[in-house]
């Protein structure tokens, strides 16, 4: 009789602890103002049962683009420097590589004929460092760089360059019964082992491009390898399909911050009923970094244009956000 | 202040009447015996803190086959029914099926000729009914088929012909805090209009096979379209690449009732610490159907052989369930 008091009282104290830890004042590195105050109304009306925009917790869904808008992109997406890293690593099994492009010259550390390779010469190097090697080992060659290695201009992990703001809008979304996914342009397989502890996303809610993986005997224990294909790019109009395969419902808000998230922010806004899509605007030369139209990433010039005519928010960096790193 | 006081009487009434609930006798139309105690014995060993075998709640992940494991599927499974029904109702608009196999064959009511065009036959039959609409469109399609049709065996819906046993367990494993999944061979859009509703498994939770899709201007409206093309086949060696993709770490139980089941299973079993692995045995000509080695659908044969040697669990439907259907 006694243990089941106690088992009462301490249902009662969690009870009553996580209903007052929400309702404390959500969002504290966003600034005041019609950003912030657009957040907090959708919300506020997709979760109010009387009002006329409710949905049901089953049905908030957001999702969330990775690189530039959950951490840094600037001055290179992280897995292309991942990508870069493995390249020289490798290349003592890879004397091939000495006379052929784009890895002779990125192994001489000349970026502009890496860069003149395009879309084609990266992929080769993404292949040739993605794959090859089995799901358990790949997924410890990327938490191994990534716990090793720094941002030049901000001399700290990539995973500790994330914008606080976002981490927050996060948190508030988890808080508020919606089911927070990242559908992102890099691949699924380099960001899970870091999603669950960086912004609280399990890997089965992170959405991103993979490579083509088989079943296979390996030493008589069955392991995943991935195979050196690419299988599925979720970038632009991949994004909504990968939606629809992974998700299989339309989400009520998007938060990207380039002009490739903009198929999945229209498809977003194309559903019935109250909608929010929002993009990054990094003005910030200061406190990050300020790049957008003419940017050689996370270009954003078509959404710019376009935000008015189809009620995207742009949240401007440097004016909505009181913070844009965690405290170290 | 009286506002707070009832609150928390409600939070306490909350509390405690889901203790309650999940304090129940678990697993009541499963019938006591050496299975339905290694299932308890596993999840008392899984969610025990002090157990040697214990696993954080993130990583409790359940897979379940979905035709022959969680519903009917002889004697034949309910996607292929709904695809043949198809192709009758949308011959108007295809004349070319009158001359065409195995259209012609399956309008004419000849199956042996159907069947005699094998998988590529049955492949064809599923492009042209699975594809060419929005997938908005399929959903509605599948919504309707599924609400109109009745099994003849038995005279129900195919959604009431869900086994009773595996809804307790999946209650019982996501009271347990397991995030449970359906990894089928069937379609990842047939599927995910029902199982919310039938499973308490919602969409998000579902890998299966799938179709081509494109995101598209429909009208001036964005749509995702079902291409006549094959994407994905979630089966056999298909089921642990599945799992990969979609959920992004390996299961600690898997659940299944066919061969097509074994690499999910064996993938399962691999995993470090705790696993369980079973099969559904259909022995129950009365309650349901009795069919293994020979059977045209869910063959069972290579997993009954080495079930003993891998430590996989037999569940005899006869023996091992009290009750098969949900009372009506």
């Amino acid at each position: 009789m006694k243990t089941k008091f106690i088992l009462v009282l301490l249902l009662i104290f969690s009870c009553v602890s996580s209903f007052s830890a929400t309702a404390a004042e959500p969002l504290p590195s966003w600034n005041d103002g019609p950003v912030k105050k657009t957040i907090l109304e959708f919300v506020a009306a997709v979760t109010d049962k009387n009002s006329k925009g409710y949905v049901e917790p089953a049905g908030r869904i957001a999702v969330f683009d990775n690189d530039g808008t959950l951490w840094v992109e600037y001055p290179m997406y992280t897995q292309v420097l991942f990508a870069f890293d493995r390249v020289k690593k490798l290349a003592p099994q890879h004397p091939e590589w000495k006379t052929s492009q784009p890895f002779k010259a990125l192994l001489a550390g000349d970026m502009k004929t890496v860069g003149a390779s395009g879309m084609k010469g990266l992929m080769e190097i993404v292949i040739a460092t993605h794959s090859g090697m089995t799901a358990v080992e790949f997924e410890q060659e990327v938490s191994n760089w990534l716990a090793a290695t720094k941002q030049k201009k901000f001399n700290r992990l990539y995973t500790e360059l994330v914008y606080q703001p976002q981490l927050e809008l996060l948190d508030y979304l988890q808080a508020n019964e919606f089911k927070t996914f990242i559908v992102s342009g890099g691949g699924i397989a380099f960001m899970r082992p870091i999603t669950e502890k960086t912004y609280g996303i399990p890997p089965e809610q992170v959405v991103g491009s993979s490579v083509l993986t088989k079943f296979q005997d390996k030493d008589g224990k069955p392991v995943l390898v991935r195979m050196p294909k690419i299988d599925f790019i979720n970038d632009k109009a991949g994004k909504p399909v990968g939606i629809y395969q992974h998700i299989g419902r339309r989400p009520i808000l998007a938060f990207g911050n380039s002009d490739s998230d903009m198929q999945m922010i229209e498809y977003t806004m194309a559903g019935e009923g109250r909608r929010l899509g929002l993009f990054v605007h990094h003005t910030d030369a200061d406190r990050e970094y300020a790049y957008d139209r003419k940017s050689h990433v996370g270009v954003l010039d078509k959404a710019l244009d376009e935000a008015d005519t189809n009620g995207w928010i742009i949240v401007d960096m440097k004016k909505d956000w009181k913070a844009v790193f965690p405290d170290r």
